[in-house]
């Protein structure tokens, strides 16, 4: 189980949720990674902590002022990315762009969608793993797998039949360890969270929660 | 064969476009359309032309100022619509939206794209069919089917694993009554056309001669 | 004093609607004009009314699917166009783009933006009118006028600073005849109505009464 | 004079650079700087340089994966940023929002345009300089101040009409010590450099030769 901690542009310190997670992701069977913004990416890696980015533009060297290069976010210390997330979406072509300059860049990928088609649609463009998040959950701490579970199966389902080899995430409201397992009995191999541990007072119990019953 | 004829924003005259094109539907067994600019839709509906648009966006009724509803272009006399033509690239989400808004309406869908993966991306949307464009060979007179025939071969196997009841079309570069032969012969159930026939002095002639082989 | 019926994509006959604005606009001494929807300017200009397109691309004849052209729309019978509207805003450099199409294709301009620093911007790219519309206010049916007049004046004196042949007008909430003229008081001369005509049971009911104490 | 060097997504050493940069600047009276991407800040800040973003995105702390926050760059070191440089261009409304971002995080901007309406449209959102760079002429190694130098001179009409306090700089093919002079001599108080000084054999001699003549 991937468990993915998106920092967003929170005002959180993204080296102390950083210590949180690599500490959590020592204890315990599940990986646990963090995913700050691009300017934080290599002070968060240098704690050792899995890094991620949480968004590369469909580019490669040259004339790109103020995108962000697949490559230089590996350089700083990323070992993959977020692309197409809800806050960020892209072109389906730049999606296809991104991805491919991610993989140039040996980055791992992972394509955020809104719902089972678009879920079907991100997998036939090969990325290592989609993650489903129905927009009107985010944010409201119900998580997909409670409040509509079928958006999970169907993800995977939709996944599964374009490519079987892509993984398939969950996002949106998950806040605690039961919501976690429910997850992945759905056939998810992973979750995004974001403020229920970035905007936690205590970062590492609130991961220590989440991952309690895997 | 559906030959589509797309007018883009150039300065023909649609109306005299529209009858030839209507002339020689009726003259053939293949099925000729055109796709007018929003503004003229109505009145080169009023020819009694098979008439597309050329976008819709992802919208309903509403508070949407200077956007094109599906439903008013279904209303003006458009029975398909193009979406995401490669001079009007769409985030993912907002062709999944765009579909839904055609199929609301009534519209037949031709989800354009890029290359074979995204053909797939594209096909599991749903649509009625995808066309495969390669940017590089957009307005260059030397069409997909030879100058890289295994994009279409690639796309039609792209879209079937994906759905087996999504249409492949190509464009880019279609000119002759060969190139449609040769399109059908890889695979494609239909060819995007623009500048050849919307540009040509006698644009029933020119397409004619496209015709004539099938 | 201008008075402009946006129509958005709302679910209205246009063309009943654009009757209305007509005799109106024949009743009063004030200038009533309407602007539909691109795939309506043909059938709505018939009436005889004062006809605006809703936005205008910065382009010109040519590659430009699914866009919309400003010779296109004039020749449909419109005589101006918004621009940049809050639902349909552009990037700087195409706000002046649009502006320059439109003047190529003889359309009178209004340049739609937030605030007096936007409408000082705005003013600049040398549009025949701007019109400030602060978000917040937009569809709540309190004017601005009334919620916030220092904006009205503020974006009167931002725009006579930069260029004092541009006008002002201004938008968002009005509803009723006291607040046209309290947007004339501060300066504006023109507003920019919506929903309160084009959803009215009686379109020319509530036109009267706009203009009636002007 | 402000020397400001664009690190665009360049395959440079970033860190190399910054040090020339820093070097030159330490040995000239013109004050020189360094543009790297988001992720390289830090570490070209740590160098001492005079540190610059390239973008910042029109938001505040919150939900806003994958983009730019702008007191994330400035905690990162940097002191000021570009904004709707000709690679990133940005909606009128998102300028105004990035410019007022930028202020709350303390950072200097440079609003980029594309011709003299532009600029002065750029100063009346009251950043702390705005810079023309004409598109035609980016990457040519022929500079504005020499190809088209009424475009520098209206453009500082365009922004003291608006603006007294707004500086004008100029980019677009400056390769030599006699253009930032010339730049000079029309007004400009800086110039824009990119691939004349990041992709340099010798960066520190190539800046050199640039500041020599002041």
């Amino acid at each position: 189980m991937l468990i993915l901690v998106n920092l967003k542009t929170y005002p959180c310190d993204p080296v102390a949720v950083a210590e949180a997670v690599r500490d959590v992701d020592e204890e315990t069977d599940a990986r646990v990674a963090v995913a700050p913004q691009a300017a934080h990416i290599e002070r968060v890696a240098a704690t050792g902590v899995e890094t991620w980015a949480q968004h590369v533009d469909p580019i490669d060297y040259g004339s790109n002022t103020g995108h962000t290069l697949a490559e230089s976010v590996a350089e700083a210390g990323a070992v993959g990315t977020l692309i197409n997330h809800s806050e960020q979406r892209l072109k389906l072509a730049d999606i296809d762009g991104s991805v491919r300059a991610a993989e140039r860049a040996g980055l791992e990928t992972i394509v955020c969608a809104n719902n089972p088609a678009q879920i079907g649609a991100s997998a036939a463009l090969g990325p290592d793993a989609v993650a489903v998040e129905p927009p009107e959950l985010i944010g409201t701490g119900t998580p997909v797998s409670q409040a509509d579970p079928d958006v999970v199966e169907d993800a995977v389902d939709a996944a599964s039949r374009v490519d079987d080899d892509v993984s398939v995430l969950c996002g949106a409201g998950i806040s605690t360890g039961d919501d976690v397992v429910s997850a992945g009995d759905l056939g998810a191999e992973g979750v995004l969270l974001a403020s229920g541990v970035a905007k936690a007072d205590d970062p590492k119990a609130a991961l220590e929660d989440l991952v309690d019953p895997l």
